[in-house]
């Protein structure tokens, strides 16, 4: 999407490649909202440090950098046996995949790499080639996208207001983002809405990064605690709800999502607001049976205790929030249960939770 | 309740009276939970200026305070006329009110000592009784909230796991608090039980005022995030939810309180978890009818936009964490149906919310 520095407005992907310098070039995220900068990762091993720091974030971002990764990585080699090149090429697969263990997208995207790399003979070939997978795959994370965009944006009528909750956003993916995808389609064909980002405490997702995409899109939007929804819902005053999701059970329509998400579904369950969640085909998971066996990680209480953010000088610091000696409990993720969801909006149509199974196999189950 | 200063523990009330001095007494609420100071206001202006800067916050304790600081005032008059001494007793009650202009107990507080007042001949008499009614105020609110202790603690039982939101703890009051009763009453009982503090952004006061109150009190407890409590309902961690009020309406059982009290009732009514409301009988409002009729705050943008905290230094900031470019709302509370409540949790009993009214006679309406 565009961002504008410095006054000039320019595209950006969140996750790109400099052939010339085979680099991997990445929106230095935590710096967000408060910094734009684009760093370039010289290679593989600083490819996967940046996966691991977080420097991009958000499952098809991390993937396309994977891939990315790899064919940064294959292309560095050094010269010598096939034999060789395949110890090396292994050496890159296995440090990317180290980079964020219990995420499923990177490998997912490098096997696919690996698999379709099996056919191709010669080095310099498959150097070549893998740089091309690389970019088909980044460039069918955006026609995904902009799929859901055009499936999504029917739902956006004039004048809607939208709550949406963490960033399912264009920085959660190689660009246009998830639930972000039908409010820049619906922008595009013109129609004027608001759009309500919940802060997303503890890590605040809502208010660094949505806000700030929406702002660089200048579609109009309001920050709340996420405290807040629920009063404005009962005010009257959220007409619809876009999520993105983290794992859908194609088996039951159960959505995993950023933690909070399932307290947005009660309440707009309660005030009769429809509640969509848009995701791309690769986060449905076709295995598991119940909402319940997804696991749910628990992450620092450093995270509940505190906040981080920029002093008035600029100076980006944490800060300890809550009492010091108390303990705090800090899961990540909850599940939202099918009945709670009007929709998921994917690149292949918008379906009622239970009807995901039967459509598996249009939908790659 | 007792605070551990250097190793020893010591009994404090939140707002107080040092005679000797003709000083009122205070907890310094801004400094907490990172640093413990009381603050003595030297005259009646220092008094009003601390609930102007919510130095103390809370209705009833704010009540307390403009009591204490209405003596005070009276006690410092430098002598003259009988009409001297109405025309300054009036000035120091002016300056009191304007402290905190929406809050009603401080007036109400002020208003019953005047009445009284009303009838003791004498500037000397006058100033002496005036100490004694602001004393009484004071004890008369510690009473009220012991009595929500003794009726509250029998619905906590054994093992269990009970959330809180935002602070009605005795920082909130002169001492022992209105939800955080039960809870102080039933460990006085030896009961065994966890309590969880939604962080309440975003002032965050269920993060640093109610964990630091349990912390103090040695009542096992973790913070956690507003998105969390959800989820923690899903998995069955959470058995009884008690909060306190801004105002209960008297004619239908409808529950102001701190934004995101209404989320959680929503919670913990799909969830079948009971979910009890603690005031004393001056929070009960009689004149209104409807939930709507309440006037909802909305507070600065930058509470939502950022967070104060204190970095390792140990140097007390404020820091920006939300894209500063983009608006934000900011309700300070929301209202609660009364279908949603199990019980009022009063000194003269327990109620369903739509008992309230039958029994206002009882209840002082």
């Amino acid at each position: 999407m565009n961002v504008t520095v410095r006054g000039r407005s320019r595209h950006y992907r969140t996750v790109s490649f400099d052939a010339a310098n085979n680099a991997v070039r990445l929106i230095e995220q935590r710096l967000l909202p408060h910094r734009f900068q684009i760093v370039a990762t010289p290679d593989y091993r600083a490819t996967a440090q940046a996966i691991s720091d977080m420097v991009v974030r958000g499952a098809p971002a991390i993937a396309a950098t994977a891939a990315y990764g790899l064919a940064q990585g294959l292309r560095a080699f050094p010269g010598g046996s096939a034999a060789a090149f395949a110890r090396h090429a292994e050496r890159v697969y296995t440090t990317l995949k180290a980079a964020r263990p219990t995420a499923v997208d990177p490998v997912n995207a490098m096997d696919w790499m690996r698999r379709e790399l099996a056919a191709v003979a010669g080095v310099a070939e498959q150097q070549r080639v893998a740089l091309l997978l690389a970019e088909r795959f980044a460039d069918e994370d955006v026609e995904h996208c902009e799929e859901i965009g055009r499936r999504g944006a029917k739902l956006i009528r004039e004048g809607m207001r939208v709550l949406t909750h963490c960033n399912a956003g264009w920085l959660a993916c190689v660009d246009i983002g998830t639930a972000t995808a039908p409010l820049y389609a619906a922008q595009a064909q013109g129609k004027k809405f608001h759009v309500f980002c919940d802060e997303t405490r503890p890590r605040s997702q809502g208010a660094t990064l949505t806000a700030w995409e929406l702002a660089q899109q200048k579609i109009s939007h309001a920050i709340i605690a996420d405290n807040a929804a629920g009063h404005l819902m009962q005010r009257g005053e959220i007409d619809l709800v876009i999520v993105g999701s983290d794992r859908v059970l194609g088996r039951t329509g159960a959505v995993a999502n950023k933690i909070g998400t399932y307290t947005k579904a009660v309440l707009a369950h309660r005030h009769g607001i429809p509640f969509y969640v848009a995701i791309p085909l690769s986060t449905i998971d076709w295995r598991l049976r119940a909402g319940a066996e997804i696991p749910i990680e628990e992450r620092a209480a450093s995270e509940v205790l505190g906040a981080w953010g920029v002093t008035v000088q600029g100076r980006r610091t944490y800060v300890r929030v809550g009492n010091p000696t108390s303990a705090a409990r800090n899961p990540a993720f909850d599940v939202t249960p099918p009945e709670l969801v009007t929709g998921i909006i994917t690149p292949a149509g918008i379906f009622r939770p239970k009807e995901l199974w039967a459509n598996r196999h249009e939908l790659g189950g």
